[in-house]
């Protein structure tokens, strides 16, 4: 039986922050959501729209207590950028426990230009920031769940399965002493975007010991579906569904390719292996982290939030034969290994009960079918990835069919 | 002989800043300061002030155009907040070197309270991606000198020496197999400021890897010392000289102490061991990195830029012994080891040629005689360190001579 906590819900209003706010109204937690709705505003600036016809946050709340009974609470605020209303909000809420996916969130988008990188950079640090030293100045004890990336890692691929956060490693000294280190993960960011998460990790590496802040990191692999058991019961409460170059996730961009006849966009070799976890296990895993503050006060928990891993290539192999789509090769505009290897632990997950949702479970044409419902809306020029990682490169030339 | 370089000194109004740009310009190289003034406008809201009695901007550029027949050129900007005008620049003089120290740069200062955390992060940050992003931006090559910190590193104390930069360790994979990898050394800031500079580190090691930017850190020892041969020259262009208790460096804040008669104040114990380098030294070393850009366009060059290592207590003794000066121990306001051995590998420079100046050289009454001209201008109560780590904790109470 869950014990109903105050939670506040930073960036609520996003892919993984809206199902994640009903998700936890559901269990009984009394739910805040603070946003600066700019993930709405960057579709606007863009030209793109979530595929699916997300409601304005005043519906979607009535929404949500017409269909659960639980009311949600919502303050507008750019919390990177309106400190004093963030710390007045917080001393007077004084939540149990903080989730904070406020932050710009696209890797794509952060390479777009000067512009949205100096963006993501100057956005999500101030976030992080401002949300660790209000709650150290205000000295309530809240339990800061934060939304980090399995891409603060890298893909060095050098045959080591990635640890939760932190790596044990061995170090030469003097007297042919060898000294052993449980150090945080050395980082190898392949975009501002994952650059930034790999500052925060900096942040709350510092907060942890210094201040004794409770705070779980939770490195999420790439994730893919759109809806969950809550996001279901009212279209009001539909969640939304990227398509577009900077913001769709590579899986729901071949689901939806797939179905307005799109050919299936790999970029390079397509050898990229990376981590993958259904939007449904999302907020579960958070549900989970909220149940299970870290232990040790002074170091900051880190788990890998992701289920399973696959190559680019591989996926979309198997959307291809699902939908009988094509496969096309573009220029990859990353600067990155073009194969790699990954073998990753989420023991702590799995050992709190986590029951993963896999690719197998059918879920995939559940997502398609989403896609085909909403076909109508896309519009094919946002498909193409247009940022590029360095000056010499050129956005996604299709380079033939594979 | 050097070849004259065009160099961007960004910070060029402060204690290293300035006399660093004044040894570049009697180098022959062309010198350009940009400087917001901040650490003046610090001084004017702390209500302390530089010992030495600093000339303002334009009578400094003056007086050295007076004494060397050089030029250097100024412009008031703020790199962190005025974007444009620092792209703008950028884009007309496309220096062949830029040196930053344009960040907040006292960790006492930094843990003062929650404008000033706030006011450090975002600085520091928005300054350091502002200056790569824009160079990216502009596809020009200047070699950034950056001005890093010993306090990345920490001071774990478990017998090894640290190395320049980066640590070699081995880690186990599957199969026995064990991996080498020459990791950024693990970061371990004990301050906000210090944790900007470990955060700087990640925002080199992206801009070196994905843009290909040639960077050199320069880790720096605790700066000891007021003048340079180039600050001597007159003395509109004395240096500044910090004694209180945010900006004033350990030994420095120990001779002005001997000097007007106040107990030497060593925070704890006083078994923490430091690294201190000389301020002549510090100029020298930046001309050196300035002649010996990184070979290697994909790696970040850090260097030590210290040359002896020291325990506080020790510093005060000898100052103590030279001065007839008591030494009181106060309780520490900071959140770290109270004792720890310190061996730094300081090769490359030393490689260099560089010629340390040491304690023992006899700079340090000259120092103190620095101190004693001045005396008259100390403000006695802004002595005491008066920012404290934690909430917990209390600033600076007396608590027996040693």
């Amino acid at each position: 039986m869950t014990v109903s906590k105050s939670i506040l819900v930073i960036g609520g209003d996003g892919f993984c922050g809206w199902p994640t706010a009903l998700h936890l109204s559901r269990l009984g937690h009394d739910v805040m959501i603070v946003d600066d709705l700019s993930r709405r505003a960057i579709d606007g600036m863009m030209g793109a729209d979530s595929l699916t016809p997300i409601a304005d946050m005043e519906t979607r709340l009535k929404a949500w207590t017409a269909a659960s009974g639980q009311v949600i609470r919502f303050r507008r605020m750019d919390v990177a950028r309106e400190f004093d209303a963030l710390h007045a909000l917080l001393d007077k809420e004084r939540p149990e426990a903080i989730i904070h996916f406020g932050e710009q969130r696209a890797a794509p988008y952060s390479m777009r230009g000067l512009s949205e990188k100096r963006y993501t950079v100057d956005n999500n640090i101030s976030a992080t920031h401002n949300l660790l030293s209000a709650v150290t100045d205000l000295g309530f004890d809240p339990h800061v769940i934060h939304l980090g990336t399995m891409g603060v890692y890298g893909y060095d691929d050098d045959g080591i399965e990635i640890p939760e956060g932190y790596l044990r490693v061995y170090v030469p000294g003097d007297d042919r002493a060898i000294f052993q280190r449980d150090i945080l993960y050395p980082t190898n960011p392949g975009s501002v975007y994952h650059m930034t998460k790999s500052m925060d990790q900096l942040l709350f590496q510092f907060y942890a010991k210094n201040d004794r802040l409770r705070i779980t990191d939770l490195h999420q692999g790439i994730v893919w579906g759109t809806q969950t058991e809550e996001t279901k019961r009212d279209e009001r409460l539909i969640n939304r569904f990227d398509y577009d170059g900077d913001y769709g996730t590579v899986l729901n961009r071949f689901l939806m390719q797939a179905v307005v006849g799109h050919p299936l966009t790999v970029h390079g070799t397509g050898g990229q292996t990376r981590a993958f976890i259904h939007i449904q296990d999302t907020v579960r895993c958070i549900a989970m982290a909220v149940e299970n503050p870290p232990v040790d006060r002074g170091k900051v928990a880190i788990l890998n939030q992701m289920t399973e891993t696959h190559r680019v290539r591989d996926l979309a192999r198997l959307v291809a034969r699902l939908s009988g789509a094509e496969v096309a090769m573009v220029d990859n505009p990353r600067n990155e290994a073009a194969e790699n290897d990954l073998r990753v632990s989420n023991k702590t997950f799995i050992d709190l009960g986590l029951k993963p949702i896999t690719l197998a479970d059918g879920l995939m044409e559940e997502t398609q079918e989403i896609a085909a419902k909403y076909a109508h809306r896309c519009i094919r020029e946002k498909i193409p990835c247009v940022s590029v990682w360095t000056g010499d490169q050129k956005p996604g030339v299709v380079k033939g069919a594979a």
